[in-house]
């Protein structure tokens, strides 16, 4: 298995996608956030790339079956009923429900790898699930950290590298990597005993502590903690 | 002092320029051809875009003055008087001459950052003296890997992380590192004493080894050698 990871969130050509699992990450939050809502029992997602888009694809169903979720600047948008922390789409908000998540960077992800073989939701808290879904795949591995507003994001990228070295040691398989992927694996190795220290070290995890989001950082770090694996196809994420 | 680096060679917009030193880091090999023939004697470096290019600016110069270097594939360019080991630009060659050097990466990253305030050939061979003038400029510091091929490049990420590591070790001024300087930091340190480890599992470390350039890995692998640091300034690389 090929295992390639992308430090930039610019789109790829589609053949670089046509063949491969593509496991989009965005730790903090929105990843952690659709793994978090599906394992409460939150019945699909869809990811709109504008707060307009997902008014208007809220419209489109029954008032009560429906929530709006995300963040810009990292707060809840006015009108929508949940912001962009995972310790708010609990079961009791989201159980059955059809959510609606707009995020600055990881939900646009999912549509610019739209033209991937399978694309998954990956984060901590789903790491081994993951892993096993891109195994029994057995298609080569494009990772897609969705970034820190356009620049590499550190948290993203060591999430990228567990998953490499969850894949390593249960696949039992060559595996081949790239300069890229290889640093991705040494920065994972770098925290594996501490997680949330590179939260604290990365731009986007300093900026969280100062909005008033710091509880977010450990509750994003708890590993494998769930079975589920998300995965977007037709513009909807669900457990297919 | 603010240190990021660019881990892809796509070109930049000027506004992210004008107030910094960039450093240029092709450690296989562009700029350590440059630092080590400039250390020989070289007067000045011309990189061009183009094969082309490069044989129109030698025209432009009495011909015993003017010599061609570079490659295409890793292999000397017909017609080149010098192809892309540093082992091949030694004094009795080089002393006194103008090269003019065009190759995949490495001699293109130079003319996209052109509009820089100051820009710097690094390497391994000169990585204290390239610390030093960074932080004699006392400017923000961006330092450009040029990458292999358009993608991200592993040894030249271990060399700019070395050359962050001088600077915070000499410099005893604060830095302020992005999650990618960070990131390259860590890379270098999971090498540090081992350089050449990075080159042998780096896809353009092994390209060189397939295609007889063996020797050229732990040659570049050489640190702090020389205190020449090349200056690219108005399309011309010296020492000013």
């Amino acid at each position: 298995m090929h295992i390639d990871i992308h430090f930039f969130p610019f789109p790829l050509s589609p053949h670089l996608l046509s063949d491969r699992t593509v496991v989009v990450i965005d730790i903090l939050r929105a990843t952690s956030v659709m793994v978090h809502a599906m394992s409460q029992g939150a019945q699909e997602i869809i990811p709109a790339r504008t707060v307009e888009e997902a008014f208007q694809v809220a419209k489109t169903f029954p008032q009560n079956t429906t929530l709006l979720g995300g963040e810009r600047e990292s707060k809840k948008i006015e009108g929508f009923d949940l912001g962009n922390s995972p310790r708010e789409y609990m079961a009791e908000k989201v159980r059955g429900k059809r959510l609606i998540l707009t995020t600055t960077n990881g939900t646009r992800a999912f549509h610019s790898v739209s033209s991937a073989a399978e694309i998954l939701a990956g984060s901590f808290f789903n790491i081994g699930a993951t892993a096993q879904r891109c195994l029994e795949g057995e298609r080569d591995l494009l990772l897609f950290p969705s970034g820190d507003e356009g620049n590499f994001s550190l948290e993203d990228t060591v999430c990228g590298g567990m998953l490499i070295d969850w894949i390593i040691r249960k696949g039992g398989k060559p595996v081949v990597l790239t300069d890229a992927s290889h640093s991705a694996h040494i920065l994972y190795q770098r925290f594996q005993n501490n997680i949330v220290e590179a939260f604290y070290l990365s731009h986007h995890g300093r900026d969280l502590v100062d909005r008033g989001f710091e509880e977010d950082l450990p509750y994003c770090a708890r590993v494998d903690v769930t079975k589920i694996v998300p995965i977007f196809r037709d513009g909807v994420i669900k457990i297919h």
